[in-house]
């Protein structure tokens, strides 16, 4: 079988080569949250240094009775039997997608495995557009079109993944949405994956993000990590809620299956350290509030910036991504540089100025759009001491590095459009 | 799709519930290491705590080059950069089969998850029974006739693997065995994945572990971890070597494909120890010294016990493994327990004494082969303290829970060939 390596992955591995060869780069292709590891957790890690043994392959037992504690504490009662922990949120869905079978429902854009893994896995995503401004969710009404004519058409579709808040678009959709979902899943008899790896990385308090499984709690399944809330994405941990149903008594089970046979148990250290994590003690609390306070700060500051230029986004509600849109500048972008699709802006900004950003294409969208994911999180720093200095700081836009940044963001931009002014081609020659 | 768990880490979690309802075991069926973790790699995982980033897909590069020079002083020239490492050598042995797609031949017996996620890949395994007293390897003569023949039906096979020292059998294949096994690879076109998780625990520094790379090194692949020499299976860290060729430069790509879709990379602080451990530093190399001889000291010890009883078995060289052949007792387990296939004799080992033991079908025998594989390694003892001190013994098998170990597994053998004597129920009576 013959797959590329993940579009996003791949991109932090070029901008780390050009980095590497001294060439200025605008590190915003990859969603790594980009934080320092809090001292408690380091503290959690080394204490779980003794857990050598393989251990259960759903994990350990108070892994699975914290995670079932952290989403008690979000209205979601979980049996801690029914949660199975990984080696990462994305070997779980990978997992699920093979017990499940059949073809996938996901969200254009949505996160670039969901698509890459379905194929992995012997099936075959169906796209599905979600309502403007409201990414992650397919729109219901056309999930019914487009799962109804799919099977029509032979197709066995058996499950939606839905991304509430949202790579890419940093966007969480409202209750009626997930509401309506939900509705419609149970409707077409389709199991619910809501991946809700984000869900603490709302940048206002008021915000409030719901899951599918309120509504249609007997077919959802629910997935997080620790990967984007405490920037501990390189330990690799991840957790499943399977629904306390029939349906999540076999899926159990044949996830057992499947990941005692690829991944055994996740590592033992890192599970002792997040079961610490999953109880949420203050100090967590404390941090994941700073982080999403800075994510909120900095992805406004960027997204002004490419307002700014003319450039369309929709505001940013969670994580650390925008979602701009050049659409405006067709004609400019074809006349001036030749550039007609998405890959070929993402390509230019890569090839010329070492940004990085990934186009609509990679998330399911036609090449012809010109939208483009950024991820916001890498421009708090490259040194640990400059990323808790942006954790602590007030106003983390005024740090020198960050504004950096944003100004390297608004000379791209302006340049992009302008290039007869060839300013930073000038600075180069 | 619908797969159980896989048989080994079932009989764990069996015999860890008995344990738990106070019941007495006799802990065989699961083959991890049992040895304390040492000081020295808690340390360097502290250390690399502060790994939160994804790091590369292949992993750290100082991980990969600690790895080519572990290969290297065992006569395998190795290009870091053709290093892959992943979260056990297991989910890297999976991806693996994915890349390769095809069928595959496997050794019987041979470790229960090749088959397994041979299956899981979409393909299926070809059986071929391995030379006497040589596990792990098929017979290169019997592996010509059976790929042959399964081509012919129109079977695609593409690959062979082997394992060498073996797991279940405990034993090491030949030099002639493993150059023949590369040869007829060669003129079969199959590519060669050598599992050599065991191959720094031979018993007598005199044994020779030869890997079929040093015979058709342009089609082998080489997969390792530190689950079994450090008995650090818990922590979750394998590599794989590919070969420097064509095929395997095409291999990397396909299999960092894979590895960025399922597990990104592997844990950071994890990569970083076994990085430190990869070094083979004196302490670690001691380490393997020490545990390599009381694997050897109790396997042999546990051999004789069954011989004594009237079991075949045959002499341990390496690992902490033996399948002894209850052939010789057919008819007396038919006539007195009622007992016809290996299934049920492990069932019945199990339920009655509490003794793990997986049978020979497990390996992919036939369920009428009334073998069994048996590890020895859990018997060092329950706590860090006793390990520590099985370790440090000048004769283990006098440490009073080791010594109980081998008596109750004299009295359960006994009282399984002269159920007359019922020396076991009238105790338990």
């Amino acid at each position: 079988m013959s797959i590329t390596v993940s579009a996003t992955l791949a991109v932090n591995e070029a901008l780390a080569l050009r980095r590497h060869q001294g060439l200025p780069v605008l590190p915003m292709g990859f969603g790594e949250a980009g934080l320092p590891v809090h001292p408690v957790m380091r503290d959690a890690l080394s204490t779980g240094g003794d857990q050598n043994g393989y251990g259960p392959v759903a994990g350990l037992r108070e892994l699975r009775e914290a995670a079932a504690g952290y989403w008690q504490r979000r209205d979601l009662p979980t049996d801690p039997d029914l949660v199975v922990a990984g080696p990462g949120s994305k070997p779980l869905l990978y997992a699920l997608l093979l017990a499940l079978g059949g073809d996938i429902a996901v969200a254009a854009p949505s996160w670039v495995s969901y698509a890459a893994q379905t194929q992995l896995a012997g099936s075959r995503p169906l796209f599905v557009p979600t309502p403007p401004a409201q990414g992650g969710v397919p729109d219901p009404e056309l999930l019914v079109q487009a799962v109804t004519e799919a099977r029509a058409a032979g197709r066995d579709v058996r499950a939606v993944i839905t991304t509430s808040p949202d790579n890419p678009t940093g966007t969480v959709a409202s209750r009626g949405t997930v509401r309506r979902l939900a509705q419609v899943a149970r409707e077409l008899d389709l199991v619910v994956i809501s991946d809700e790896i984000y869900r603490d990385l709302v940048h206002a308090p008021t915000t409030v993000v719901h899951s599918p499984a309120e509504f249609a709690p007997e077919r959802t399944v629910v997935t997080t990590g620790l990967s984007k809330n405490l920037a501990l994405g390189g330990w690799r941990i991840g957790v499943v809620r399977l629904p306390h149903s029939e349906l999540g008594r076999r899926l159990r089970a044949d996830l057992l299956g499947i990941a005692s046979e690829i991944w055994s148990s996740p590592s033992g250290p890192v599970q002792r350290a997040a079961a610490y994590a999953f109880g949420e003690p203050p100090e967590i609390v404390e941090l994941v509030d700073r982080s999403r306070r800075l994510h909120g700060i900095v992805a406004r500051a960027v997204a002004e910036r490419f307002r700014a230029a003319g450039v369309t986004v929709v505001a940013p509600q969670a994580a650390f991504y925008l979602y701009p849109d050049f659409e405006a500048w067709r004609e400019r972008l074809a006349a001036e540089h030749g550039v007609h699709t998405g890959p070929q802006l993402a390509r230019m900004l890569l090839e010329r100025y070492g940004m990085g950003a990934l186009a609509a294409a990679e998330f399911g969208e036609s090449a012809d759009a010109l939208r483009m994911r950024v991820a916001t999180s890498l421009l708090y720093g490259e040194t640990e001491e400059q990323r808790s200095g942006a954790l602590e700081a007030d106003d983390p836009t005024a740090l020198p590095w960050i504004r950096a940044h944003l100004d390297r963001l608004s000379e791209v931009l302006d340049d992009v459009y302008r290039p007869e002014r060839a300013v930073l081609g000038a600075a180069a020659g």
